[in-house]
């Protein structure tokens, strides 16, 4: 049965493509007309509000319409909205590299500008790629990543994801990525346990490294959380690890902190809780506090030296794009950062994980269908199953997550599943109330939905 | 001899990695430090203003920091700044779908939202080679582009382009392109004029179409200007025999008009003086007017219909980026729509494209080491050979663009040339006395420089 739409809805749908959407989905439920933000919510056109407990796809960290970014980001415009930045600068992205040099593990001590997620993981891999051709290592040609990776959906950042959903049918187009099995901590191969394990399982990077790292110039990660492919965790022993082999094997460390930096696993980036530098790092999202589009690479002075010579010698990074370190941008991002300094919002974090810990421990663990629930920082996920002993996923066709999203959103909770693992992932400024508001309402709708489809 | 470096130079290059530049020319040219903008001027933090004769990479249209734009974005940060585009939506990025559907050729009817330039090439390339797969021609594994293109940096966008300064040293990463020669009007291959001619050279693409026609999912191009390659310029016919040949052979038609839409050529978008469709679209840049970064890819609803399927059949274009949809950034574009319309910016192009091209005639067609100035709306071109006669081009080794660019910024002249290629591509809110002040000063500066030269 198809519902009545509104006039914007009607607009919307005779011109919008959604990302990430079957766009015939919209025919039994069309798009929700935000009009306005306030902390964690979202506000229809019927005023009807939504808690955006997935920080809008894990951008938005300190509430929607904050009034301290919007001020900062409003004064910005009427001064400078935009420059060049080739051969031009300005003060906001100076001091936005100097505080992300700061904050970032030791040896990142450059910092180049992109637009988003994708663009930075294509600028950290042809950076990497470039650095060895003109170190005189020129096999160094392929990538090496992990199964269920995700980096991003251009054709660069796609040929290093491992996720079938978005990669399958663009095979033809991908660059030929080295595969490693990665890590797989709830169906663990080894039947490790987080508290014991010492990452068996990077044998088999190793294997892949043994045998190809001639011809690999960098692996790439998602440290601590392989986000999309369903907020898989795995413990900083593993990134510890792969540091080191990276080092042996003469590879570059690529770590992707585009979903997991800034504070989601209770440190401000995950590589922190391993104690490791890699050679590139790639941050956005939560950059610009859900604000904007920018991302950022951080790199060694070592790789930057490699491409530092006379013009002549064409070893320059010529990559750009027309927005790179835009003004606008640069300013949040600044607001966001001195906003981490001055509120204290790693602790809060801290703080908020462990409340978050306890009651969906208490609300979810003893459900049926509930394989695991799992977290790190404020990140936590509710693995559904047909089975809680042999761990046999729910049928895909059933589609069990998105009719959970549907009547979750019906309650007035944004949640978005990964297939069947249920997510949280709110914005740092979610109370207790709006917190217990989230953890309960989806252990009414799973309780609700399991039993009628048990009819 | 370098130069005395202020506190915010220093601390720029001790992290900030700038795009499209080698760093080691900082040295004698440090970056300079922007810190306000009004009308086509930037200001440097010692108060020195530069006229943006590029508009920043040719995004700028109605000036820095342009008070309107800024209210209505200052206004929506206070309201909505960002939702997930997934299922969601919001006014501002359904009224800018509306205006473009309204504004682009007939048959344009659906658009996607990415975040810059590359994205959006990036998103109709893989369109177009995933319709095509879905449609049951699975032959269709290639690009089609010309020599001399440029279509951005990610990976897939760089396949497709043509420049060799941004391609040749990841080409083991790159796709396998089919190339066609493009039009050289400068250079033309048939000794034809521009007001006679009838786009012979349309018979390299026609021969590799030919060729590699059940292979081709699409053709890509430059609608009129080729610009990155040196502000390459060419008349409407060859658009006009390329839609044909698209149509006859069964490939898609991708238009980039990122840098040249928006007025660019004295119309909205160059594809209209040729009077076609394309099948894909590509806009970024100006869609802003220079404030932040937004794309789209505006395609037919053939295209979406092969899309449009029950879920479980998998055929939903799941592409998506974070901040798809970004409701800043839509709100700027819708003003900028709307400024268009208000304020008859395409009149203004034109009466402004007529002076500059009577005063820039005047000032270069004489000069020695001028092969050409060439013009299409208002963007306009000097290229510098060293025989006027034989077309003979400059020694690239000597820079000499890169000097005439550093000289001029020391008169407060901001242009950016292209190797040899110096161009004008002014924010349209140039006065007469500003567009004298760039023309004349470019004219003493090549004067001084190539007196100098030959000493």
């Amino acid at each position: 049965m198809k519902q009545a739409l509104s006039e914007l809805q009607t607009r919307d749908l005779r011109h919008v493509w959604h990302p990430c959407s079957q766009m015939k989905d919209y025919e039994q439920f069309p798009p929700i007309v935000i009009k306005k933000g306030q902390g964690v919510w979202l506000y229809d056109e019927d005023d009807n509000r939504y808690l955006d407990a997935v920080s809008s796809w894990w951008v938005n960290l300190f509430g929607h319409a904050n009034p301290r970014i919007s001020k900062a980001l409003s004064e910005q415009a009427f001064t400078l909205e935009h420059a060049i930045f080739a051969n031009f600068t300005h003060e906001p992205a100076i001091k936005v590299a100097e505080k992300l040099v700061a904050l970032t593990p030791e040896g990142l001590n450059k910092v180049f500008f992109a637009d988003n997620g994708s663009a930075a993981i294509e600028v950290a891999l042809k950076m990497s790629f470039q650095y060895h051709m003109q170190s005189g290592k020129t096999k160094k040609k392929r990538f090496l990543a992990l199964t269920d990776a995700y980096h991003g959906e251009t054709l660069g950042a796609l040929s290093v994801g491992g996720v079938d959903l978005y990669n399958e049918v663009y095979q033809p187009l991908l660059l030929d990525t080295v595969r490693a099995q990665g890590p797989d901590c709830f169906r663990c191969p080894f039947q490790d346990k987080p508290e014991s394990c010492q990452a068996q399982c990077i044998g088999f990077v190793e294997e892949k490294l043994a045998e190809h790292h001639e011809e690999v110039t960098a692996v790439i990660i998602e440290p601590l959380i392989q986000a999309a492919a369903g907020m898989k965790m795995y413990p900083p022993i593993y990134l510890k690890r792969l540091r080191e082999l990276c080092t042996k094997y003469d590879v570059h460390l690529i770590a992707d902190e585009i979903a997991v930096g800034f504070g989601r696993t209770g440190t401000m980036f995950a590589c922190e809780q391993a104690n490791i530098s890699p050679d590139f790092m790639c941050l956005s999202k939560g950059l610009t506090g859900g604000y904007l589009p920018l991302s950022v690479v951080l790199t060694t002075d070592k790789v930057y030296d490699a491409f530092y010579d006379d013009y002549g010698t064409m070893k320059a990074f010529l990559h750009s794009h027309s927005y790179t370190g835009n003004t606008l941008a640069c300013r949040v991002a600044l607001e966001v950062l001195t906003m981490f300094e001055e509120e204290h919002y790693i602790d809060i974090v801290q703080t908020k994980g462990e409340r978050m810990r306890k009651l969906a421990t208490e609300a979810f663990c003893h459900l049926p269908y509930v394989g695991e629930y799992r977290q790190v920082g404020l990140v936590g996920a509710i693995e559904l199953v047909a089975n809680r002993e042999t761990k046999v996923p729910l049928p895909s066709e059933e589609r069990i997550g998105y009719q959970i999203y549907k009547r979750a959103l019906a309650k007035g909770l944004l949640i978005r599943p990964l297939g069947n693992i249920l997510y949280f992932m709110p914005p740092y400024v979610i109370t207790d109330d709006e917190m217990s508001f989230m953890i309960e309402t989806t252990k009414e709708i799973m309780e609700q939905f399991f039993w009628e489809r048990e009819g």
